[in-house]
């Protein structure tokens, strides 16, 4: 057994999931699940996510091996302020934000001192869809999972969280904090602000009921993620403010080329930018 | 019998994929596919798109009950004129462009006079794949179709157009041209332009062949539309300056609005934008 007692602060799709792929390979002995919300984790007890529902704090982090925090980012730093007092020196504690700077700047502010148990982590594995009921076993299979351990981060605690989403049948990298928030600025929280943009500006326009009625397949893969949790977004948006910021300047000048290049009737300029995206996006996704 | 000699010019997915639903309805007895290339037209014979494979576009018109034009919209004018001098009073010609009042244009051009058989359309239902090896009769069920007639249509014409779709699966409506343009700017035009922007802006990141490493499915979904043929979306972007414009400005505006909201922390803005879109989502595409 890899893990006695695995403790997950935040039960929705990433925390449940997590609980649900540990179970599934026999690597977890017992798995607490704390919500703030009694409902919550009485949910995810029936669903057999969690074998023991806690809402006090302290009685969930009792005799706790490894603790994963799977609140949103806006979230964590009332929360690491709330378990500090109750982690033993031997504890784990990983998160599973997808901003790693703000959570790693909250954790240095609840803490003090970062405890040498303390690994951020992000697994790139979201899904519009949220909450405990939609958490699946096999979400973390295939997926990559970024640590981004800190100077004080201890070797064999790395090692544990490392071990804990393999064992998920995930593939594990690590990367300096600053640069996890610019990659995942470009790739996904960009994406994410696009998507949900196209639809605010598609749905304050006057005839918005009849636009949508004409939108096809692509527009629905396209904006697929504007469905994703608001609070969520409005957190990452928040928490990644610096590097989202940078990839928004950068975007919106290329956005702002490309209008002129149509405004110009410039074919050549429009040809050699749809040409080189298709081929970039057929190279890594096709 | 609902046709008895379909010609199709352009045989690629969307005047492939008509060929062989109507063929699979029973619906038409012959169909001719006419293109500039040989190789494309002989492919489509050998696939059963086709029934007679035409480059010469006399021999192909002769005997048309219905013409359908499925070239790029950049290659209409061009096309247009060179099958002017071969219609028959009687013959009912549509196409299947993107965009409706570019193509009523160069076909005034063209004609002189529009011919009173000439109906514009415009099947909503693309995908990024393109050429006649993609195409497949299920293509049009279920979608829409989107006829523009114009003053000078004739309604019997419009009639056997709109039945030629049907005939398909698809749901036939009509609309006015400068209409069609600015929903179709908004709900297919501006995605595809954005999506290809996004690509292109990461591609030319100095860390861009480590950041599409990182990216996930929403990523995927995202820009799966900058995987469409650049000449196309080329033809479109320049064919529907105007509307595609219009829309560029409108989303410009926004996404600084957004940005603006993100650089002074605005919470409660990004959280209304983001929950506005997600509900206006799950409404229409859920």
């Amino acid at each position: 057994m890899s893990v006695d007692r695995l403790v997950i602060l935040g039960v929705g799709l990433i925390g449940g999931s997590l609980a649900l792929a540990l179970k599934k390979c026999a690597a977890v002995a017992q798995v607490v699940g704390w919500s703030r919300r009694e409902q919550t984790v009485l949910k995810a007890l029936e669903l057999g996510v969690i074998d023991q529902a806690e809402t006090d704090i302290a009685r969930a982090l009792r005799g706790a091996d490894i603790v994963v925090i799977a609140v949103p980012v806006g979230a964590m730093e009332r929360l690491f302020r709330q378990i500090a007092p109750h982690l033993r020196q031997q504890t784990v504690v990983t998160d599973v934000g997808s901003t790693k700077g703000s959570v790693v700047e909250a954790a240095r502010r609840a803490f003090g001192k970062l405890p040498p148990g303390f690994v951020p982590g992000h697994p790139i594995a979201g899904i519009e869809r949220s909450g405990v009921e939609a958490a699946f076993a096999e979400l973390y299979e295939g997926r990559r999972v970024i640590l981004t351990p800190v100077a004080e981060s201890d070797c064999a605690a790395v090692a544990r969280v490392r071990n804990l989403w393999e064992l998920c049948g995930a593939e594990v990298v690590e990367m300096d904090v600053l640069h996890h928030d610019e990659v995942l600025a470009a790739t996904s929280h960009l994406p994410h602000l696009l998507a949900y943009a196209l639809v605010d500006c598609l749905a304050r326009m006057d005839e918005s009921e009849e636009i949508f009625q004409f939108a096809a397949g692509g527009f629905r893969d396209f904006t697929r993620i504007a469905s994703s949790d608001p609070q969520m977004w409005h957190d990452i948006c928040l928490a990644n403010q610096d590097a989202l910021l940078a990839m928004l300047e950068r975007f919106s000048g290329d956005l702002a080329q490309l209008t002129s290049a149509i405004r110009r009737g410039d074919g050549e300029y429009l040809k050699r930018t749809f040409l080189q995206a298709k081929q970039t996006r057929d190279r890594f996704c096709g």
